[in-house]
């Protein structure tokens, strides 16, 4: 949008998925150099159907590129199988890191088509960076304190293995939603994703009041959503080093400040 | 360059400093938007007369835009009394934090000539970065731990002063400078900042390897120098938590280094 590239959006109601079909038909509409999506939708805690929708962009041609910030570690993602030519990551969602790094790893194909490509100035050109990384050379100084903890997390993963650590993810995921039941509480999206849960609250219950007093009575910090759903929902993240018992003691908090917020009305019941 | 616009470049012999005089000539052989210079420039030592050169930068309308990256906290660095327009900062040399960061600092003659430039993409649009800034968005998810530690930094300097931290930069930097005559080594660069010193080997000893052996016998990391004064100059900073006993315990090193590098002809005398 910035660099004046002509694109078409497909815009989806809170919390729903992209129905593969829909993007296939844009694709047959016109010509499509590209097809980028976000592997996880982390306002509305959606995971997409990323196999399926590869496949679609392969069957048109068009360079697939997946955001997998938060995807990478918590949900399974198989770039070579799944035709994901460009997987965009960084360094503070599921690889649980302090914030600062971002990553594009790059097929063939993607290399290909970067041949091709003329630069865009200083900034971003992975032209060069791809060059220059060749003789070990860094595009700029880099947030090296931020790279040593990359070094030891990445050994962390290899030692537990990726599956397990998604596994686990998956795990206290499933925990915290078994719990949402007794709390009046929704899961969100159809299709939620590891890292997180999307909450949805009923009964009267304001998401954004919820999170304030979860934070300034409890001091536990839930996100709130942005944007149109900001009273009806909010997120509870899995990544990090988090454990059952943090989940238990976030719902134990949820069940008392959702108690003190019930109307009236339902305490007399 | 990468943008493909059109720029003129001043070559200097290596640890010679720019003649205003040469600027104000060039600047009077075309017409120039912007004069963009380093203060300091960090391979040779070299300390630029910034107030003289903005002078001349202000007389032919020309922005001024300085990296400053080694200078400020360093050597004295007046953004407004020296007409500078743009001063670039990063967090890993005289703010002596880890790399990760870097800033932009734009006087109000910037910012309207920003007003008039077309935008060139979404990195690095400081209009756009302006304009979020201005709700306290950043165009990023930001490196936060990097920032946590900027504003300790920073009142860490705002305690000490500005004036201070400068003096004791110039201190030790004075401190090391006169143990060299002893060490038969000299400055290399006639206006040397306060950040670091490069120093002149002479007598047949090879800078090149002095620094190897600093590391490897002494475990003293100095700078080598890049290109072609790789053999003659290596350089020593005078940046971050050091103190007098830090030059004491590096000349010795020194001392001893360059007494068994020193060929056996001179030994004999």
């Amino acid at each position: 949008r910035a660099n004046g590239l002509p694109f078409e959006e497909i815009q989806l109601a809170s919390g729903t998925t992209v129905d593969p079909g829909d993007i296939e038909a844009r694709l047959m509409g016109g010509s499509f150099d590209v097809l980028l999506i976000n592997g996880h939708e982390t306002s509305t805690g959606v995971l997409y159907d990323l196999p399926a929708i590869g496949e679609i962009a392969r069957r048109h041609n068009a360079l697939f590129i997946v955001d997998a910030i938060s995807t990478v570690g918590a949900d399974e993602f198989q770039m070579d199988d799944w035709g994901i030519d460009v997987a965009i990551l960084s360094s503070q969602k599921a690889l649980a890191l302090p914030p600062g790094l971002s990553f594009v790893a790059l097929n063939q194909r993607a290399l290909d088509r970067l041949d091709s490509a003329s630069s865009s100035g200083i900034y971003f050109d992975l032209k060069t960076y791809l060059k220059n990384q060749a003789r070990g050379q860094m595009p700029y100084t880099p947030a090296i304190s931020l790279f040593l903890m990359l070094h030891e997390r990445l050994n962390q993963m290899r030692r537990v293995g990726l599956d397990q650590g998604i596994e686990r993810h998956a795990q206290l995921a499933k925990y915290f939603r078994d719990q949402l039941d007794d709390l009046s509480l929704q899961v969100f999206p159809l299709y939620p994703s590891n890292a997180m849960t999307a909450v949805r609250c009923a009964n009267g219950i304001n998401a954004r009041e919820l999170v304030r007093r979860l934070e300034t009575q409890h001091s536990i910090y839930v996100a709130p959503n942005p944007g149109e759903l900001e009273t009806r929902v909010f997120r509870v993240s899995h990544m990090g080093d988090q454990h059952d018992e943090d989940v238990d003691g976030l719902c134990i908090a949820l069940r008392s400040t959702i108690d003190s917020l019930r109307p009236v009305r339902e305490m007399s019941q």
